[in-house]
């Protein structure tokens, strides 16, 4: 048997009880650290001890792979892959676009995958066939969408610092070819991207559960997300996802080095 | 007589009506500027046609200085400062770090302002002695923090690309040395460091409606906002705002290049 979106939002809703009434506690970086009592790392802990206590009861012979607890039995058909607070410098910083991200993978393949921001309360759903987004301003199905070329492109990045060597290099060369560029925004940039606002996300040095959620997300609107190297991303690196395959491809061109 | 909460929100609901339909509709850019059909732009002028036109019935003896629309009575006692959509970019790309900002002088010196995010639905207000919050969390009276030293700090400006010549070298003597930075907030990192999330606020050649309503936010928090040299902002350029006397003097020292 297969989760639900009931199950996911279950999930969601899980972590965002755990999450939620850490934001904006208004203690400082440093008071956290000196303290002791740290709300980002705590959020991230008891949001992804929550999220697995129900798919260990629901689904006890799925393995999961989490940013914060040890992995289980990622040798199994279906898993589930967690990163409760991604965006922790959003977190940290009160500005709400950091995402609790659930993914889940069958045979290696991320099939369905949630992002919700409980903030703003915007949810990002791919159900295995179709994207979903839930907000303030309503409900419906989502689409990426073709803004022709490179040179037409809204680009999103985390920050320009995250690339380094050549990889720096490969990023700049598209950065000087879009239309417009932006930093500093996480998972809440494919949820962008998956909705049709902008056109191309590259990162760097992402882990399996940066992205894993974002995959069906992104795919099932109808967009293109790989490696660097036009591969499968499924285990995360150096990633770059697109609302066409031919600005995915112009951008490819660009960051393969080849 | 001088303007209070409910015709300052009055004139927040007016400009929402004009910006907030106009948001995430799905154009890409180059179908705006190609067709012809501008959202932000259209957003911006109808949102400050609405405010203008309450504010002249309202007070037709007050100044007004809009980024749309002519300016009328620089010279007068009270003086109004619009920006209908600060930060475009992040309207553009269907991020919801844009806000309304609207701010109110009285013989030069900014004493009351607001700053709305309708698609969040947070309202920033300085009443000329105390500074607000309302939002999806409640309703509550905000306060800078004091982090204590510009090391503690976390550091927010619009972009890296901004600071042009001797000032990129400042900017980023100044960004080596905090806890934390981050790009991409606009005016939204005006209100999170009113609110006491963030500690530090650097930009540069800002115009006296990017910066009028923050002003009197941040001082009424709690907080220090001048132009690097240390003089009043009001007339916009380069600005550094702080949580605290002390970081505010960390910043100004390397920003003022004296």
């Amino acid at each position: 048997m297969l989760p639900d979106r009931f199950f996911f939002d279950a999930l969601a809703d899980a972590a965002k009880a755990e999450t939620l009434p850490r934001f904006r506690t208004g203690l400082s970086v440093v008071n956290k650290i000196e303290g002791g009592f740290d709300p980002v790392t705590e959020g991230d802990r008891a949001a992804e001890t929550a999220i697995r206590a129900l798919i260990e009861e629901r689904f006890p012979d799925h393995g999961i792979l989490g940013e914060e607890h040890e992995n289980i039995g990622l040798d199994r058909e279906h898993i589930w892959v967690i990163d409760p607070i991604d965006g922790t410098r959003a977190f940290i910083s009160g500005l709400p676009v950091w995402g609790t991200l659930i993914g889940f993978q069958s045979n290696g393949r991320a099939t369905m995958g949630l992002m919700d921001q409980p903030f703003i309360g915007e949810r990002y759903f791919a159900d295995g066939e179709r994207s979903w987004y839930a907000g303030p301003d309503g409900e419906r199905q989502i689409q990426v969408r073709d803004c022709g070329s490179l040179s037409d492109a809204i680009l999103f990045t985390t920050s320009p610092h995250i690339f380094t060597g050549e990889a720096a290099n490969r990023y700049r060369a598209v950065e000087g070819r879009v239309q417009l560029f932006r930093y500093g925004c996480d998972c809440y940039a494919y949820a962008l991207l998956a909705s049709g606002h902008v056109d191309l996300v590259v990162e760097s040095s992402l882990k399996p559960y940066d992205i894993g959620a974002l995959i069906p997300l992104i795919e099932q609107a109808g967009g293109v997300i790989t490696t660097w190297d036009g591969g499968r991303p499924e285990q995360g690196g150096n990633i770059v996802a697109a609302g066409s395959p031919t600005v995915h491809a112009q951008a490819l061109a660009l960051l393969s080095g080849l």
